[in-house]
């Protein structure tokens, strides 16, 4: 069993945790989180041993009636693998722990590519990440881009890829971010970080990339452009596409319009908190106008880079190939 | 003097009548209204004849205490040229009633092509309105790429043009229009109409639209690439948009992030009803990756068609060429 321990209990971190548990080959050391809040009461009552991630401030558990196992260097050093889940840059803050005591470390994609030897995408690249200390699994726009890009590049080549990323202002949760009624270029000036991030996982791909945000909360939108290699027709984009397990093809007869629809499907699945760990790409936007293929896809920022997550600790520790290590996730989480 | 009718007398019908009344070739006959609202109440206490659109319901407007001057057969009557303006479908239902009175027709854009013997935009094809008895001003989308695609073409030929429409789901007093939180492609299935109407004014231009719908009303947003024929630098391009009298290019040292900075500074401008009539047009977003031209424009949908239903009374009633009318409809408006 590997043994994995979870520092950051927030959006990312308890959906990690919960992946974690349900595999055959893991088991959660614990969980870190930095103060007493609804998250780590539910931590608790899941039954994860909880370490407090400040010295300083580890009283404020107690104060709440939340008992902790100890101090988060504890659980780094009992675990065999740490996930790193805190908020962008912190993880970067807390890699000399993890060198300290020797413990391979996964970081999110809010931190900088350089703070990791790799950026991971199980679809992608998951052998550059064998054997790694740190890696760095790419974020949610990444991870659904590289998702589809990947057997795009393989079937027909990519001359070059153009999307807009139409994102969220915030979590549902994140009830101080904007905007309200407004459609804002963010960034303005070109490319956005997608881009050249999805450049952390196929180097030679050319793309450009254009972010917005907008007064929505439950998925990001990406409007994607691919000028292929060769001339597909969209029925044999749709057949490869339906070919992936985590792009979830809507089929049209769902009659699902949007992200709305897509969130209330999943939890009609029974899916942890309603999550939407795959790429959601409507069948029926592919089209091809001759080598240009278009497509609109969802992507859940809260939970679809949780099954990464997953197959990276698989890859940092060696102990599946890439293939096994996203069939078994996919198996254990119901994908 | 030109006599102009104004048949709908709503979000666009209101405007283009004062746009009208402030020409110096111009007079505005009357506007004519289904049935009395707020908008009625001030049609007349600007001084508008108000002439009732539907026989039958002519008694509600005396019921509400508000002056009407006769019925919409004589508004046609009286008038050299009619600016329809009323919703989507009901300009195509209208059409024999100016055919009746011999008397030349705009249409919006909601109306199908085929209403009118040419669809309209002033900067992209004045000439083939000239005389003509109907024209079809296209929608505010379309007005607004058909203006930044006309230099375009003319200066560096346009090999071909990818545009993703982020579309706001209403305007601020449609209040029963959608979504709430939510991202909708829409519609799912490609193009979008944007790519083929724009194609009523540019026959050969190769273009593929995506639209969405999101949670705003303020102004529409447009994420454009246009495959160029030649390689221009951004600053080339900046400065050849910056020449163009309907395009607002934003300048960094503005500081708007979005449409509703945008939309304020309309308004600190002093424009009637906040209205930005020029496509706006973020200059940071202008980049060049090889011979592919990236940029950020938001539409004001209720107002950019307003100066262009101008110019398209001058077209049909041959008094002006293009770039005359153009500056006179600018200088009388403030552009």
């Amino acid at each position: 069993m590997i043994r994995v321990g979870i520092n950051g209990y927030g959006t990312i971190g308890k959906r990690v945790a919960d992946a974690v548990r349900d595999q055959p080959d893991m088991e959660v050391v614990g969980v870190a989180k930095t103060r007493p809040n609804f998250e780590a009461e539910r931590a608790v009552a899941r039954g994860y041993d909880l370490y407090a991630a400040i010295e300083d401030r580890a009283s404020q558990f107690a104060d709440a009636g939340i008992e902790t196992a100890g101090l988060v260097d504890e659980l780094v050093a009992q675990s065999d693998v740490v996930v790193d889940a805190t908020p962008s840059g912190i993880g970067a803050q807390n890699k000399e722990l993890y060198e300290e005591y020797d413990t391979p470390a996964l970081y999110q994609g809010g931190e900088d590519a350089d703070v990791a030897d790799v950026s991971f995408n199980a679809r992608g690249n998951f052998d550059d990440a064998r054997n790694a200390d740190h890696v760095r699994v790419v974020s949610c726009n990444t991870t659904g881009l590289s998702r589809l890009l990947a057997p795009l590049r393989e079937e027909y080549g990519v001359e070059k890829a153009r999307v807009t990323l139409v994102r969220r202002g915030g979590d549902p949760g994140q009830t101080s971010r904007g905007p309200i009624d407004d459609i804002l270029p963010n960034p303005i000036t070109l490319p956005s970080h997608h881009g050249p991030d999805v450049n952390t996982i196929f180097p030679d791909l050319d793309i450009d990339t254009l972010g917005l945000k907008v007064p929505a909360t439950l998925m990001h939108m990406h409007s994607v452009n691919v000028t292929l290699e060769s001339e597909p027709s969209a029925d044999d984009v749709r057949d490869l596409l339906e070919g992936e397990s985590r792009i979830f093809c809507i089929p049209p007869e769902f009659d699902i319009d949007g992200t709305g629809k897509l969130k209330e499907y999943a939890k009609d699945l029974g899916r942890p908190r309603g999550d939407v760990w795959e790429n959601g790409l409507w069948s029926e936007s592919v089209t091809m106008e001759g080598n240009d293929l278009y497509l609109f896809q969802a992507i859940h920022q809260e939970s679809d880079v949780v099954p990464e997550n997953v197959d990276a600790i698989r890859a940092v520790t060696d102990s599946m190939d890439g293939a096994e290590s996203i069939e078994t996730t996919n198996s254990a989480l119901g994908i």
